[in-house]
């Protein structure tokens, strides 16, 4: 499969690439695949094969690899100011407009926008954020973040401390001071006889001990996201936003949502907060904000917040923080016409349209007795691969079967991703019902194959 | 001078904005200053006031507001391929490209390339990349991290707790491990009598003295700009890293250059390390990389370092770190134009030309009583105010004589950079000797009416 040519683009990516995130086995056995341009939501590689990306990208690419309006948006941007950035009391008529809709378009009545390049960064920033308004309001100690196992929140050093993936330890993180409660997986994480609304119950208990044996005035914040993503696509159980929510208000911790995934449209609603029917106290935004055509993230900081970490700004005269690509006027033209498009241009609706299409194929390969559950929200779901469906027991991690699944996928041009013992798929918003039966019956096959061989 | 009308460009702008890096004082008396566009090193504002950028934006706008040839490349790259990642083994075409051109420029024979969306983001991933092998090769404990005082490498929290600045104590930092050497800046932290040839020597005695006390085997890394940049554009003292160098490498503790702003051209060679004749383990790229155009970092991993990380990686099978746009098509694309237009079409040619009548105007304006000294390299320059040139004492802090000086620029159509008791320019590379004499002509007015003033 390989193409071993030394000036082949397999061997060139080899030779200059320090490769994150990848297996690194199966780099050396199929080679790199090289990307060249892609139509709607398929990708084409140098060789010409033609890729279905059930992945949108990385989530992001919601409005598929050649969107003409978005194209055109950031076209007309570079030739009119191409760049600058939002330090010393300057920023472009772009950064401006684009606040302004964000705060137009979030829950929030009014609020304040800042912005990053990732939604690592916006994290990251957060934290910062928090541990600022502690030591401002004469609470210094305030440093401890809240997030939960499976909850992922980026790479940066203390956006990998947030995030609660075991792969973390490599770097010896987390940072101490970052406390990772269970993940509210129901399936999972569920006791033998407990009811959902038990499991539920019992998250939020966890949540009110830690609480108690850490100290209230210890923790800056806690951050979740409205349905984990990288952890495998894991919606909260019924009822878990409502049963934190009031803890963390009682106790004066800020709620935030890494909307960096669920936010603009993934879940059905614009903010995943919003089909959870929950307000935070901010919201981390990225990916979708410029559908994948820029990096950009940003931090919306609702009413409370946005008052009390300007009143804590105004008095050292300055917030001492900010990068140089923050309100990068081609990635706030970019992400204007984003959210136009999703909001304006069917691509909303047609999330919510697909759906129910969506549902009933995850549910018919559930069925699959090596299929131990489905789960989703939206157009984002998970299909977890199971040796044992009664007894939830997964396969050895050794026949790397979620792989094998991807691997074989993506040999017959669908592109779905591999994640722990599960299948993870997240199509484009402009997916069609046609492009989504081809999805489904490449994904069937494969589990079909793959299940053969090692079940 | 403010517009008061709440529909005003200013008004909205402060509405939605949480200002970083920003003086809100300013902002309060003077409003936000909106930009529209830009021709060449001109940026202009809703208000239709044109002025001469002599920051290049943050450093890094080096071919101007409206470069052609890198929108071109921009647009092109938009209509063929706007956006992908470089996990699970894919990657588009642009960002192999880059990867093979990053290492052909660069000082290595051979290394290997990895991508973030900024500088912020490749010091933190370099800080994960150290802690890491030290992991894998046995040496948890390696995680102590040596920069300078003045040293500016951004503001995640790790690229924070490295920056060697006062006003990162608002937020807690830095993070323990973290350790700031003195600042290489003779005219300054010289001692009464000591020659530069003496200071450079207890710089390197400190280094050792440190390295003895922590202990060399608990440090994982030794950061460096070529010339401090944000801390004030402070070149390192006569010899400085031929004498640190030696050092780091007798205790086995990597020296990573920091080249955010010194690379691609900034200090007269293509990189820092170059003008200064050292050779670092590994590089830090940004800013310049793009020309501006779009968020990217880079780490340029020299042959040692690429392969101990490769095969601490391979152990593993992942290395598990990346951002969601590590290597955008996008950003690669302009990346590959930027290193054309600044090797090809004269910019770096351009610095050297303009050099030397740089530094004679900087050299007239510190003949001013009022001023310290002058300092810099290639197209970087910092005057430094004092209110007594002799015993170097600055300017009660109170009386913000730099940022007076810097907005009287503005006032006049010339935006500098007040950065502590000094002003900044680092004009862009594609200045005309025109440009730089209106540049020196308005920076001169301003500094004699706020001298009359403070004086």
């Amino acid at each position: 499969m390989r193409d071993e040519n030394p000036n082949s683009w397999e061997a060139r990516a080899d030779t200059n690439t320090f490769y994150g995130f990848t297996d690194l086995p199966s780099i050396k056995e199929r080679g790199t695949v090289v990307l060249t341009h892609g139509e709607g939501p398929y990708v084409f590689d140098v060789h010409g094969r033609r890729y279905l990306d059930a992945n949108s990208g990385l989530w992001n690419m919601v409005a598929g690899f050649d969107h003409a309006g978005l194209a055109e948006a950031a076209k007309a941007q570079y030739d009119r100011f191409p760049g600058y950035h939002a330090f010393f009391g300057r920023m472009s008529d772009q950064t401006v407009m684009l606040s302004e809709k964000l705060v137009e378009v979030s829950p929030y009545e009014r609020g304040k926008v800042f912005y990053t390049n990732s939604g690592s960064e916006a994290n990251d920033t957060m934290v910062k954020m928090l541990w600022f308004l502690g030591g401002a309001e004469g609470q210094p100690q305030r440093r401890k973040i809240i997030t939960r196992k499976n909850g992922y929140h980026g790479v940066t050093v203390v956006s990998a401390s947030m995030t609660g993936k075991p792969y973390n330890s490599v770097f010896g993180l987390p940072l101490d001071g970052f406390i990772h409660l269970t993940c509210p997986h129901y399936w999972r994480e569920g006791l033998e006889g407990e009811t959902e609304a038990e499991f539920t119950k019992r998250m939020a208990q966890e949540l009110e001990d830690v609480i108690a044996r850490e100290g209230a005035d210890t923790i800056a914040g806690f951050f979740a996201e409205p349905v984990m993503g990288a952890g495998g696509v894991i919606p909260p159980s019924e009822g878990y936003f409502q049963a934190i929510a009031p803890i963390l208000k009682k106790h004066g911790i800020p709620l935030v949502a890494d909307e960096v995934i669920c936010g603009f449209g993934r879940t059905g609603e614009l903010w995943g907060c919003q089909t959870y029917d929950f307000m935070p106290d901010a919201i981390i935004s990225s990916k979708n904000l410029t559908a994948g055509y820029f990096p950009m993230g940003a931090v919306i900081l609702g009413p409370e917040l946005s008052d009390r970490l300007q009143a804590a700004s105004e008095a050292i005269e300055e917030f001492p923080h900010g990068f140089t690509a923050s309100g990068h006027p081609v990635g706030s033209a970019i992400a204007l016409k984003a959210i136009d498009v999703i909001l304006n241009e069917g691509l909303l609706e047609n999330v919510r349209a697909l759906t129910p299409k969506f549902e009933a194929n995850m549910a018919r390969l559930a069925e699959n007795p090596n299929i131990g559950e489905w789960r989703g929200k939206g157009l984002m779901g998970a299909l977890e691969a199971v040796k044992d469906k009664d007894t939830k027991t997964p396969f050895d991690s050794s026949l790397s079967v979620s792989e094998r699944i991807a691997n074989t996928c993506t040999d017959h041009g669908l592109i779905c991703r591999p994640l722990g013992q599960s299948v993870v798929l997240c199509p484009p918003f402009i997916m069609t019902e046609p492009q989504m039966d081809e999805m489904f019956e490449k994904l069937e096959a494969a589990l079909k194959k793959v299940f053969a061989e090692v079940a």
